[in-house]
Order: structure tokens, then sequence, then C-alpha cells
């Protein structure tokens, strides 16, 4: 093992200790780490990877902001259950000449956010790569049973979404246009932050009949509850809550808001606020259209414009940095 | 999202439906998998990087290979635990030119493994990469409070091994003197098995006090089992269980052979086979040594060799790929 690699390993070790969970028994050093779930309780895991030129580009976003963002990205997902969040498992492949402070800058932004949620870091792996990969285990726990899936909309609920949406991707598209952004603390785009409160609030109270977290745009995590439920959507144009200094292509496509969107029973009471999240109902689910020929298939969503026309919304989605 | 990478989600789609274990209650196709432990139980949680260049070659290792060995690296880390796997994540980075094949027979690989220990590929992710990149994530249960752990040797327990040793180093070995092997499935190096019914036994059997499977060699996994547990170690040229074709040297610095040492107390009757696995001792546990400076730091690893003669044996292991 090089040297690189034994200071990554002790600087991991030393970030694991800076944030704790009572369920992790056993946490980094040993040949797996050991989990206490609470009684009744199962488990959640979801993986993401977060890789230099596909997720992020190193001349756009510090270290602390990558980390960040790593770590946001699985905890949105537990929040897209209600679920409530207990350690992560960090697998980090470095180029060999990395310098020292960016591997300090982006466990500091990872472990800022972890203990702000509580989630321990309990182990993981190192290996030298071309570009930096990280790839980012997170596990949780929701009471047996009581998940939220994107597979339990059904026609005639309402679909509904917390916070604003576009900001991400709308800051994004002025930096490929060449513009510098300052990476603030309030951006949506620098610092999402994961809608736990929330997406255990809509759980515990049995508000959603489905919930997704809006990572790879509206129109693609939409598409995949309606997959998943069997079902199509309608989608007002005029209804959606865009950012400020977004548009609706940012706010229909841009993707990384994390905002949770979830969907409800026709007679559900949904407040206007949850969790301090404005909440906003953008359409409806209705019954899966019936595909009548290869050449013209139906949409899974439709978007009803300003002008009441309606077009059918194609899952474009989140390209991230793609070339 | 590239036309190459929703073939891949599907390929591994499709893999996932090949093995079933009855704790995953939502598998892939969701924002998190969840899944349901046995009542009482605790979770283990591995991760394991697997890259083309660190850890294996595309010249010398089929894809069938390296699926397998994806595994069978996590697997061993549930047996060193002596606990009962229950799923793996596979996170997969794959160049945009990678041939079909390729990707068929790494699934292929894996999901043979996996079938044969009912473990479900329960998700992960996929991403475009400079070279082939996985990441498994394996998940498994045990009773509470039952996980072997690295930490529990005292000074007078004995030292054993599962199997033989060697065989996987010596095979690499050949390769890089330029030597073409064939990929037999009973070649250690080629088909590693993880030691599952064995490291369940020993946990059940309550004989070891601290045990790790043998990955990265010798004597790096136990000064591994020293440092955890603040001890230092005999061991004996002469009693250890030499592969086949292999020498001291890759017995003791070779890893990959996927062995389980473990540490027994003194009185323990410890069986000369375990679940059809021959079991050897190797050395004994010793107080910890004190550093008497720091030019001469003692060795956690004492080496006896065949003339009586004491040599420190220095942590060497495994280097992989490395060049």
């Amino acid at each position: 093992m090089p040297q690189s690699e034994r200071k990554l390993i002790k600087a991991i070790a030393a970030a694991a200790g800076g944030s704790r969970n009572p369920a992790v028994q056993v946490g980094v050093g040993d040949d797996c780490s050991v989990l206490r779930l609470r009684t009744g309780h199962e488990l959640l895991v979801t993986t993401d990877f977060c890789i230099e030129g596909v997720h992020f580009r190193r001349e756009w976003h510090p270290p602390e902001v990558v980390g960040h963002h790593c770590l946001t990205r699985g905890l949105s997902d537990i929040a897209a259950m209600g679920g409530e969040p207990v350690a992560c498992f960090l697998s980090l492949g470095l180029p060999p000449k990395l310098p020292q402070s960016w591997i300090k800058g982006f466990l500091s932004g990872l472990l800022a956010l972890a203990r702000e949620h509580r989630v321990q870091l309990a182990g993981g792996d190192t290996s030298s790569t071309p570009q930096i990969t990280a790839d980012i285990v997170l596990t949780g726990q929701v009471p047996a049973g009581t998940a939220l899936l994107r597979s339990g909309a059904r026609p005639g609920d309402r679909i509904f979404v917390t916070g604003s949406l576009g900001a991400s991707g709308a800051a994004l598209k002025k930096m490929y246009a060449g513009q510098r952004l300052r990476p603030a603390r309030s951006s949506q785009h620098f610092f999402p932050q994961p809608r736990l409160d929330a997406g255990q609030w809509v759980r515990k109270h049995r508000v959603a009949t489905a919930m997704i977290d809006l990572s790879d745009g509206l129109s693609v995590d939409l598409a995949h509850i309606c997959e998943e439920s069997g079902v199509s959507a309608t989608v007002s144009a005029e209804a959606l809550p865009i950012a400020r200094g977004a548009d609706l292509n940012s706010a229909l496509h841009g993707g990384e808001d994390y905002e949770l969107l979830f969907t409800a029973a026709p007679k559900t009471r949904v407040p206007d606020n949850i969790a301090g999240l404005k909440v906003t109902e953008i359409g409806h689910i209705e019954p899966a259209t019936r595909r009548r020929s290869k050449a013209a298939p139906c949409p899974l969503i439709t978007l009803v414009n300003p002008s009441g026309k309606l077009s059918p919304l194609e899952p474009l989605g989140w390209e991230h940095f793609r070339s």
C-alpha cells in the first residue's frame, strides 16, 4: 500500500470519529461494520457514485462542496423513503497527485453534513484511480412496513413538491456559459439540503401514497413514480414553484434540487408547509395511458402550459456533466 | 443518460432477479432498498473496490473471474464476522467502449456466486469511468452481540488458519513472469471461495476469540489482529499449510487466499476440520511487545524459521497490481 493511501485511510478514520450514531456497534477498523437497528425497524440502503467530470468539476466545485454533495445524494434517498439516516460508508478512489488539502476539504464538507444529521462514517475502502471517484453508501432505518415507495400512486391522487425547483439547474447553466459562481452556503446548487425532516413528517402523518426525491429532475423522477405505480400524470406549468432566477426548463429538467415529490389521496389534507418547507400542489395522477402504436407511444406525463395547451413532457432529466 | 448506461441498468436489473433472499423487502428500482433482518440480529456491512489495473487486469482475468472476485471480497468479510450474507449492492463504472459481452460475463460470474450463497443483488449505481470501476457492498446478519471481531485475541491464544495458503500469490507471480494461466474453476486465484460455512461454524461453536479473512496476506492480516487486540504474535514457518506449487513467501505475503485466520483460547478444543476445510495451528499470541526506541520498533509478528531462528515478520502484504 503506498504512503498516500495509508495517509488517506488515517484521515478517513479520524473523520469517522467526528460524528456518532448509537446504532453503530462496530465502525471503521474491522472486516465489517456492525449496526443494530431499533426493534421493529427495517434497514434502508442506497449507493451513489460521485465522479469527477461526471457529477462534479474540480474547477467549479470546491472540495467541501463535493463532500457535502456526495452525502446529500444518499441522505436525500433516505428522506424519500421517510427514513432516518444511520451510517454512511465511503469508497474513495483518488489520483496519486491530488493535494492533501483537497482530501481534507472533501472530508470536512462531508463530515459537517454528517454531524448535522447524526450520520456516522462507519467504513469504506480506498484505492487509486485516474480521476476522483467516490461511492457513498447510506444506511437508514424506518419502522417495518412504513417506507414510502414509488409504487403507491393511484389515479385521482394529487402531486405535491416541497420547496422550489430549478435553482440548481439554473446555476449550472450559468457555469456552462462561463460565469464563475461563488459557492455560497445558501446556494441550492453548492449546498443542497436533504429534506429528512419533511420526509419523516410525511411518513409519520401518513400523508403520501408514493414519494421520490428530485435528484434527476421533475420530468425524470415523476416518470419513475408513473412507471412503478402503473399510472400517468398531468402537471401544470403555472403551478410549479420555480426558484428565483430559474426558468421553467430548469424546474422541469434541471435536477439536483433534492426536494421531495409525493402523491396524496384525493381526501388527504396536505398542509401548505411541512417541516418549514413550502408545499405546492403541481398536478394529479391519472390512469395509465394506453400505447396506440410503437410509433406513437403515449407520454407518461402531460404538461399543461399557461395557455391551457397540453403537451407531452419527455423525461429529459439530468445529464450531469457529460459532454 | 446515454444509451449504453440504460442498457447496463437493464442488465443489472435482470441480474437482480436471478438470486433472491427473503430479507429483501424492496430491491432494485426505488430510492432505497429495504431489508428486514431476522429478529435479534445485527447488520453487517462491508464495501470493496474492484478496479481495473489495481485489483485485476483485463488481459489476465476474464469477466466471469472479475465478477466472481468482486463478490468474493465482500462475502469473505461477512464470513470473517461469522455472518450470513443477505444482499449486495453494485456500483459499476464502465468505459464507454467496453464490449457488451464483458458486462454479460461479469454479471454472470457475480450472479453464479450470489446464487450459491442466496445473496440478492438489491441495488447500486452506474456511471461512465475511464477504467472499469466496481464498488461492491455486501450486507449480512448475525445474532446480536456474536459477531467475531479482530480485537478479541489474548496472550496465550493459539492461531489457526483454514485451508492452505499462497496459491493465489503463486499464480500471480507466474503471470507477472509472463506465463499465461488457464482460469480453471478449481483455481484459488481465479475462483476463490469465501469461507462462509466455516466462519458460521466457528461463531456458533464459540471457538474463536478473534477472526479475520486472509485477503491482504497473512503478514498484513495477522498484524491487524495484533493491532486491534493490543497483542503480538509468533508464527512457525514450518507449521504453515503452504499450498501445492506455492512457497513460503507467497504463503506469508501473497494475499487473496480468502481463508480464515482465527485465535482460540488455550483450553478451547479446535477440530482438525471445519465445514470440510483442514484447520492448522500456526502459532500463538503473546503480550504486546514494548517499543524500545523509534529507530528499533518491536515487530508485531515474529517468525520462527525451520532452523529455530527468530526474525521479525514485516507486514509486506498485498500490493495488488500497482507498478
